[in-house]
């Protein structure tokens, strides 16, 4: 069995996103590790995460870079807490801003490696800058603004 | 019928993106078109798009953004060279660099327009700005820089 990734400490009804919900069955499943002081979520794209053949889905690519933003800013906001992951009430973070510099085409069928590092933590603002590598090269470079969800987005 | 969309005019071979290539079976098939010296496209998020249930996640929203900008970049490049839309060799473009700014959450259910403008032309690149809007207000604002396909990516 594979550790518990930052987004399996979301709770239930926080847990249906598109890009990394555990409860979302169409979904990505993008899943994210502490390395360190550094994240790291590894991600096998699907054949028809096509962009022009041979090579990965920009949006994709963006959508790795959201997901894994925000969960890195969920695991720095209860580290820099001194909270367990996952006690209450969550640190759920919500994306203000998110940019993406695509670098070189990236191949399509191997995995990919998405990197995230804290840029700065400041109230209810997390940044978070990212990488995404294929074969060891960096193919795209990243970064999520991501903020605190605002109470009255939980339903 | 609907009228051809900046992506139908693709040659086969560009078509299988993920967002907008026409052949691409699991893909999203975003559809671009002008409208006046804007262009575009309206999209109805699958039910399970989702970030925070009830609201649109927003790897979603990036990929339309992606799709429109660089499809608007081949549509403002024919018309810039008073060429007929898929007359060869084709301008088809991919993303350099993709931002979006998430104004506020954007509700699941309605459709989207999605509305691009072309900032600028120079030589192989094209800067597309966009809003993503709900029920007539603008939920997100992007930009994407363009660039011609290198030609080595043409398989």
């Amino acid at each position: 069995m594979s550790p518990p990734a930052f987004q399996d400490f979301y709770p239930d009804d926080l847990s249906h996103c598109y890009g990394c919900g555990r409860l979302n069955e169409h979904g990505l499943k993008i899943k994210s590790y502490w390395d360190g002081d550094e994240t790291v979520a590894t991600f096998l794209p699907r054949p028809y995460h096509t962009a022009i053949p041979g090579y990965v889905y920009g949006g994709l690519i963006a959508s790795l870079v959201d997901c894994h933003g925000t969960g890195t800013a969920s695991a720095a906001a209860y580290r820099a807490a001194g909270r367990e992951m996952g006690s209450e009430p969550p640190f759920r973070f919500v994306t203000a801003s998110l940019k993406v510099d695509y670098l070189r085409p990236t191949p399509l069928g191997v995995p990919l490696e998405v990197r995230g590092r804290v840029e700065s933590i400041s109230g209810r603002k997390v940044v978070v800058s990212a990488t995404v590598s294929a074969e060891g090269r960096v193919c795209a470079r990243g970064e999520v603004v991501a903020v605190q969800m605002p109470d009255g987005m939980r339903g």
